[in-house]
C-alpha cells in the first residue's frame, strides 16, 4: 500500500501550516466538487472515479521520511509536520453515485470536515475525478454510437502507464465490453481481451505460420489480425488455416466501411459465416457512428478513449462553500457560483424521462413525486459508508441513467446540456 | 517497489505464449519506437520519459499471485507462466537522450532482444514515452513563449494522480521553473512552489486576516493571492499588511494583460516596486505569448501543460523492424515505414545550426564534420548503462538543442518540422 499523501499541491500544506498557526484549521468547512460547464458542447458528463476514492483516501498518510524532507525544505514547520504525522481523514464525504450523469453545477462530491482536514484532499480528489470523469464521459458517447456492438478498450499505450489502468476501468463503467489492459483485469475485474499484433505475423516466416501458431496456442475461437500484408489474402489464409469456425478477424487499417463489406463477403464466400469482424484504428464516437451500416461485429478503440475524445480533463473544481455554517463565495464574473452546501435531486416525468436537476443551497427542494435524490454517502467520520456499489452495478446504473434522459441528450453533436440545472437558494 | 509487469496489453502475453509453443520466442529481434508525424503541425517533439524507463523496466517482474490468476483465466498456459516467473529484461535498449528533439521517423528508442523478451515491454515503453513526450513537447513551447520568465507547473489536479507526477517532471525537463506537485519534488527533485488558494482567504473573517496569517507563517517573501474579492482592494490590503517588501502577488482571473498593467501601477504607487506579479488561469503557449508586453514576472500553467496543450499523446508506435538479422515491415499505405535497425545523426552547419536529421537503415550515414550521433545506450544486457544523465543535465541539453534549430522551428504556428528527416537504406 503506497501512500497517496504526496499526490498533493504544495499550497495545501502551506495553507494547513498557516491555519494551524492562526487557529482557523479547525473551523468546520464544506467543500464541493463541481464543473462550471461541459466540454465541447457535450450534453452530459458521467461521474467516474468515486469508486477509486475511498481506498485512495485511506492510503492518504504521511510517512516520517517524507515529513522530515518537507521539514528540511521549510515547506512545513514542526507543528505542521507533527499534525500531518497523525493525519487521517476523519470527515464525511457524500456525492453522486459512480455512473450517475452530471451537468454544469451538479454538486458531484461534498466534503464536510475541519478546514485543514478537508483542504488536504483537494488535489487527490480532483485528479481522480477530472481524469476518470473525462474518460467515462467520452467513452459513453462511443458506446451510444456503437448501438449495442461491443467495444474493446485498447488505449493503454497512448496514456500514462497508471492512467491507463484507471482509463480501462472508466471505459468499462461507461459500457465498454473489455480492455486490453492486464492490470485493469487484476485490480478491478474488468474483462480482458487480446490476441496478437502485427509483430507476431512479421516474426514468422509466413502469415500462415503465424496464424497456425496462434490457433494452436489460443484455439480456433481466437481473433486473427489479417492486415499485415494484403487483407484479402490474409482472410483467405486465415480461413485456410483455421477453417470456417474461426472466431474473428481483426482489421486495423484502411477505409473500414469499405473493407468491412469486402471482408464480410469474402468470409461468407469461404463458408465462414459466423466469423466475426473486429475493426480498430483511431476510432472515436464519430467514426464508430459512421460504421453503423457496415458489417462490423466489434470495435477496438484506443487513443480517443484514453484522451477523453477531445476533452482530456473534466475541468471540475473544488471550492470552499461553507465556513462555520455560513456560505462563502469568491467574487465571480460570469461564473455560476453559489455558496453553501447543496442538495441535488433529479426530477422526472411519470414516464421516467428526466426533465430537470434541482440544486438547492441551504434549503431543500420541494418534494415532487418522481424525484430522485442524487447524493449518497461515501465516507462517514472517515469510515467507508455501507453498501458502496461495485463496478458492475455502477455500470448498470449508468446504462439506466442514459435511458432516462431526453432523446436529444444522446446526440453526438454539440448542444446544450440534456436537462437544465435549476439553482435555488435560501 | 511495485511491479510494473501488469501495465501491459494482454496480447503481449498471448503472443509470448504462442511463440514459446512454436519455437519463435527466441528469434533475435529489433523493435523501434518512432512517430509518423508531429501533432497539430508542431515543428519539433521533445524526448521525455526515457529517464523513468530504466527503473520501470527493472521493476517489470511477474509475481506468483498474478501468474496464478492469469493461468486460471487461461490467458497463460503453464509453460508461459513458468517462463514469465523467471522474466527479467536481458536485452539492449538504446535511444535518443532525454531532452533531445525528435521529428517524424526519428528512431527514439531501439530494443534489441529475443522476440518474447522484447515484445513484453511494448505497452510500458509506449505509455511512458507517449505521455511524457506529449507533456514535454507542449511545455517546451510555453517556455519559448515565456521568453525567459519563469513558469510554475500547477496542473496536477487536471490529470490522473500519478500522471500528474510524471507531467511535473516532464515540464521541468522542458524548462519550467518549478511545480506545485509535492511528489515530483520528493521523487525527482523538481523545485516545488505554492502558497495559498482562494479557500484560505474565504476561511478567514477578512482578506487582511488571511494575508496576515500567511505572512506570519511563510514570511514576507510569500505570494499573496489577491483576486478573491476585488483585485485593487486586494493589492492595497496586501501591501498594508505585508509592507512594500512583499514577495509577490498572484492574479488568477480576468483579462490578465489589462489587470497586470493596473496591478503594476498600483504596486509601484504603493512603493512595492520589487513585488513581483504572478499570473495564472488557463494559460497555454498562445496566451503566454500574448502577455509578452505585460508587466508579468512569472506564469502559472495548469490544464494546458498536463494535457499536452492540445496534443495529449505523442502517438509514438513500437514496431518490429528486424528478425534474425532480416528487415521486416508491415504493408503500409502512405506510411513512412522502413524496416531494419536505424542509425540516426543530426547534421549541422559550422555555426551549429541543425540542417537535417539522417536516419539510415542497415547502413551508416556518411560522416560529415558537424554531425552529432543521436543514440546512446540505456540498458546493456539488461543492466543500466554507465553515465545515464540526470534530470538537470537533460534539461540543459534540451535548452541547447532548442538554440540549435533554425529560427522558424521555434514558431508557435503550425508548420513543417524544423528540419527534414532523410531516410536512407542499404
Amino acid at each position: 500500500m503506497e501512500s497517496t499523501a504526496l499526490l498533493t499541491d504544495q499550497y495545501e500544506l502551506t495553507m494547513v501550516r498557516a491555519a494551524l498557526a492562526d487557529g482557523t484549521a479547525d473551523r468546520p468547512c464544506v467543500f464541493e466538487v463541481f464543473g462550471r460547464r461541459l466540454p465541447n458542447g457535450r450534453r452530459y458528463g458521467v461521474v467516474a472515479g468515486t469508486g477509486r476514492l475511498v481506498e485512495l483516501i485511506r492510503e492518504f498518510r504521511f510517512t516520517d521520511e517524507h515529513l522530515d524532507l518537507l521539514r528540511r525544505q521549510d515547506v512545513l514547520d514542526d507543528r505542521t509536520a507533527g499534525w500531518l504525522a497523525d493525519y487521517r481523514f476523519t470527515g464525511d464525504i457524500e456525492g453522486y453515485a459512480e455512473g450517475e450523469l452530471y451537468f454544469p453545477g451538479s454538486p458531484i462530491l461534498t466534503v464536510t470536515a475541519p478546514f485543514a482536514v478537508g483542504v488536504l484532499l483537494e488535489t487527490l480528489l480532483l485528479s481522480v475525478l477530472n481524469h476518470d470523469c473525462a474518460i467515462a464521459s467520452g467513452a459513453a458517447r462511443m458506446v451510444t454510437a456503437a448501438h449495442g456492438r461491443p467495444i474493446i478498450e485498447m488505449g493503454s499505450r497512448r496514456t500514462h502507464e497508471q492512467a491507463a489502468v484507471a482509463a480501462a476501468r472508466a471505459a468499462y463503467l461507461a459500457g465498454f465490453a473489455s480492455t486490453s489492459n492486464v492490470a485493469a483485469g487484476v485490480r478491478y475485474g474488468v474483462p480482458t481481451a487480446g490476441t496478437a499484433a502485427h509483430a507476431f505475423t512479421l516474426l514468422h516466416d509466413s502469415e500462415a505460420d503465424a496464424f497456425a501458431s496462434q490457433i494452436e496456442a489460443l484455439g480456433v475461437g481466437t481473433t486473427l489480425l489479417v492486415d499485415t500484408y494484403d487483407i484479402s489474402q490474409g482472410i483467405r489464409t486465415a480461413i485456410e488455416v483455421a477453417g470456417p469456425q474461426l472466431g474473428a478477424i481483426r482489421i486495423d487499417s484502411g477505409d473500414l466501411s469499405v473493407i468491412a463489406v469486402q471482408a464480410r463477403e469474402l468470409l461468407d464466400s469461404l463458408g465462414a459465416r459466423d466469423t466475426r469482424i473486429v475493426v480498430s484504428g483511431d476510432l472515436d464516437e464519430h467514426s464508430i457512428a459512421a460504421l453503423a451500416a457496415a458489417p462490423v461485429d466489434a470495435y477496438g478503440a484506443g487513443t480517443a478513449v484514453v484522451t477523453g475524445s477531445g476533452a482530456p480533463t473534466a475541468q471540475l473544481v473544488y471550492k470552499l462553500v461553507e465556513v462555520d455554517g455560513r456560505p462563502v463565495v469568491k467574487r465571480s464574473e460570469n461564473k455560476r457560483t453559489v455558496g453553501g452546501r447543496k442538495v441535488a435531486v433529479r426530477r422526472h416525468k411519470p414516464t421516467g424521462t428526466a426533465v430537470e436537476e434541482v440544486v438547492a443551497s441551504r434549503c431543500r427542494p420541494s418534494a415532487e413525486p418522481h424525484d430522485r435524490a442524487l447524493q449518497r454517502p461515501y465516507l462517514v467520520g472517515g469510515e467507508p459508508a455501507a453498501d458502496l456499489p461495485d463496478l458492475a452495478s455502477s455500470r448498470a446504473h449508468l446504462a439506466e441513467c442514459l435511458v432516462s434522459i431526453p432523446w436529444d441528450g444522446l446526440k453526438l453533436s454539440a448542444g446544450d446540456p440534456a436537462i437544465p440545472v435549476t439553482m435555488i437558494s435560501n
